[in-house]
């Protein structure tokens, strides 16, 4: 369920990668989602036709090597949820990508199971009560 | 109004058009909305600078035809409405671009009136109660 | 705070920076935000690999200079302060790129505190109630 998009400057094929698989094994680690519940997108930009910007607001000292993580998922998961999982993606983030705890920028955005559809033009999440009848 | 993401793996510039004609066109038939209120970002991953990742979760067999499609729009849809958005998607997916119904992934974020601003500076949605007086 | 994507047809990099200036500005005069709270994704669509779709829904006069502005920001900003960080933004991608106010087009999805992540694996809006240990 969750639909991950990753921002990323000069990042080449193997780099997104990692970085993908580092917020997948967070998200399975600490909000329990199925292994095969991955769904991303990832963007490496080249700093001309597309690009990122960034601050070193609140004192973290970020550097071109960010990366934006935005995490759109079902509502439902408790703040101390939340933290393990932004722990979690900063630790792999390192092991499998080499990035800095400094340079991963999470967001999370809430919506309700009504508001997926994982394939076939179906709302898994909230299945209607009466039975489709196709034709 | 409803503001439109979608991202396809090896798109050519055909493919991504009938992807947003699909998208688009269910919107009208099932949201209702007028059929000059298009405001989509097709993106086409070359799976080098930028690709797509995703699992069989559910038991749904995706393959790199899978597109993801992510909706903003202003709540007040009913969860009905919604499930006959999703089965249009899929169908017009499959009739405009050859695209798989396990293949269509959709997404939906709800923001407010006042979270819309179609050009002009102005809140369209949500216009102030006091006259506006240009400086 | 904000996590704003900015999405453009045939954006050189200086009319993409110029666009993510003309926001981030914007957003320090009307909301508040200070200056380098900036975080930002700049993407030029060249039309084929990547491109914009858009309508003139409700009699604005949209083309191909048309700008998507997105903001992602925590929840709590009145209508007031949203109707004038748009009419800003309209002015001031004027001022910095030459965009006409008619085209552009601003979404604002809200979050909670908990949602944020800016570093370091932490949630710097909601820190947990107890000492964090580290390992």
């Amino acid at each position: 369920m969750p639909f991950v998009r990753i921002d990323a400057l000069h990042a080449d094929s193997a780099r997104l990668d990692a970085l993908g698989r580092a917020v997948h094994d967070a998200l399975v680690e600490t909000i329990g989602i199925p292994d095969d519940d991955r769904f991303q997108v990832l963007v490496g930009h080249d700093g001309t036709h597309s690009t990122i910007r960034y601050g070193d607001y609140l004192g973290v000292r970020r550097d071109d090597g960010i990366v934006f993580v935005a995490i759109t998922m079902r509502s439902g998961r408790g703040p101390d949820r939340k933290r393990a999982l932004y722990r979690r993606i900063a630790e792999l983030a390192h092991a499998y990508a080499g990035t800095e705890p400094r340079n991963v920028f999470v967001t999370v955005t809430e919506n309700a199971s009504v508001d997926w559809s994982l394939g076939d033009g179906v709302a898994q999440y909230a299945p209607s009560a009466e039975p489709v009848v196709d034709g």
